[in-house]
């Protein structure tokens, strides 16, 4: 599974693997994939200094690469304590009420909120860069549009291209006018933040819209026929997110919520503003029900929900509470139906891109 | 392009497309795929008696099919006008407030509302099944559930196989167990009635829901490109609707509309319960906004909503009027941007099917 683009990255196969496990990220790339670490969770330096060390030991000196999310435009000046005073108290109290309704427990004493998501903080994601670029990472992948000019100048320098996410085609050319060097187009099934067009569409409008530059399909895709499918549609590869997370490999801290993703359907995601603020897929859950109410106060603007909800996340989190629990997933958590090694994964998807060209060639041969 | 479905319908494409218009059904079929009529907006036997005619007496003794819409469940003994009066008054307040804000005049006398959807009824639906037998339609297709168990038996007397839409894997399922043939498995970014999981992922779903049953691909299919990327999903064929909708055989008797379709993108539709009452794609106008509006009534179950704004559709469409004016159409609109012979479109797709598979092969051969 050989593109313009992989041949350049050095990779056997055009599948991007992204994901916020270093274990996972290294065992997409041992298996002749590109993996990408998602950095967002990571509030520390030396957190992701050593899991990079990690995933560097473990790739057999294969390309991997890093995910930040970092607005584009510089918010100057404003501190986190700042940004905490603006949310109202009423979406407070209604945040103790339903922890209250659902008799989730408090945080252990001395227990941080593992899941309070700073990553998305310009500070903090430019110390991930600092650490970052002291290893040979071979993509730097921003998920909140474009990076500011001087980070796409600064990995450039060092010859590591720049890849963005875009939900449409207009968003897209707006990378492009950034300097971006790799399209994802995220369609409208892909798990976490999304837009409104669905992959089918989004993928050829995004290929078109930014052409020369290489675009990757993300959104939908967990099988070898759903890379083929993109490919189709002319992408230069596949981004898949979801399809790791039922690994052996994935550190999901909950085993309850393992069993939900492995039970969930295709319906049983929804895109809500409940998690960021911004319109994110996830599983549904009674959490994200009681975001969506209209009965309730509903969501606040990026970044106040996120900062809302992190140590109540935290505590569904800790405590498995099961009406609540709930993760950033695509629709194709319908078809994650076993637990498997990384490698059984890649191994799928390959056979399953066999059998989509096979199948292909066949229905074009006898035209 | 040829599937073991296309072979034994006897088309040299696995291109299916459905259109209200005999004109493009019969363009669709000369041009070497499988042109479908839509019978919802003939309420009167007669009138599709002729375009029946028409249509044969255009095809070439090449085959083509019919889509009805009928409810599964049969509703005993109720008029259309008991239906009528359980439509509260303060709905027919607020369409009339809509029409007179945007100064729409009434229809001219003696002009029936054109628009007026009743083959939805069953009544209607088994006139024009009964005017339907009398010509070779080589397949029946049903828009809603599974027809009635006598209609499936009727058809399979005469050799029709039986086609039914379905937007999830359990509705496809239902299907299989009724006796349907074909399922036409309806992504999230169709036009018309349509579910909320994308064909990326609903495809694969229902084949693998329904096999050995053939299955279409519907929703987002609009270029050769997305046919292979159906076709390797796992489909037998694909689906198209919107893409005829800007060719120069679509009577579509508003110059205005189309120039809406040929101008909007991807983003300008909308699932909307406007139209009929239950969610399909259609383009985002300030009619279906006012549908929407949380400070709005909201509307009306099937087939209340289809009755009360049937004649405001009529008035909207004659006297086209820009704020309002609208009509199903799923995501691909964005890629509608010129008019085009139904020839041209099908050489267009032709080619691009083309394209991909060679695309794909390049992609495969140097894995």
């Amino acid at each position: 599974m050989q593109t313009e683009l992989s041949r350049k990255l050095g990779v056997e196969h055009a599948v991007f693997g992204f994901t916020p496990f270093p274990a996972v990220a290294a065992a997409i790339t041992r298996a002749g994939g590109f993996g990408v670490l998602g950095a967002v969770r990571y509030a520390a330096g030396d957190e992701l200094k050593r899991d990079l060390d990690w995933v560097q030991a473990h790739t057999d000196g294969l390309p991997y690469g890093l995910d930040v999310v970092m607005p584009h435009k510089k918010v100057e000046g404003v501190t986190e304590a700042e940004v905490e005073a603006m949310i109202p108290e009423g979406h407070r109290q209604y945040v103790r009420d339903l922890l209250a309704r659902h008799e989730v427990p408090e945080l252990p004493e001395g227990e941080k909120g593992g899941w309070r998501i700073t990553g998305w903080m310009e500070s903090v994601a430019r110390t991930q860069l600092d650490v970052a670029f002291d290893y040979p990472v071979k993509l730097l992948a921003n998920a909140l549009g474009s990076p500011p000019p001087d980070v796409i100048e600064r990995a450039h320098g060092r010859g590591i291209p720049v890849a963005a996410l875009a939900g449409s085609a207009r968003h897209a050319q707006r990378h492009k006018e950034a300097g971006i060097d790799i399209v994802v187009a995220q369609g409208y099934e892909a798990g976490g933040h999304t837009g409104e067009i669905a992959s089918m569409v989004l993928t050829p409008e995004v290929v078109r819209a930014v052409d020369p530059l290489p675009v990757l399909a993300a959104g939908g895709i967990g099988s070898g026929e759903q890379i083929a499918a993109a490919l189709a549609l002319g992408a230069q590869g596949a981004w898949l997110g979801s399809v790791w997370l039922t690994t052996h490999e994935a550190e999901m801290h909950s085993r309850r919520l393992t069993e939900k993703l492995l039970a969930a359907g295709s319906g049983d995601t929804v895109r809500s503003r409940a998690l960021t603020g911004k319109p994110a897929r996830q599983l549904r859950t009674e959490w994200t029900d009681a975001w969506d109410d209209p009965e309730g106060p509903g969501t606040l603007p990026m970044p106040l929900q996120g900062l809302l909800v992190a140590e109540a996340n935290s505590r569904i989190q800790h405590h498995e509470t099961e009406a609540l629990l709930g993760t950033p997933v695509g629709q194709i958590v319908g078809s994650m139906n076993s637990e498997r090694s990384v490698q059984a994964v890649f191994d799928d998807l390959t056979r399953g891109f066999e059998r989509a060209i096979d199948r292909l060639d066949r229905i074009a041969g006898s035209a």
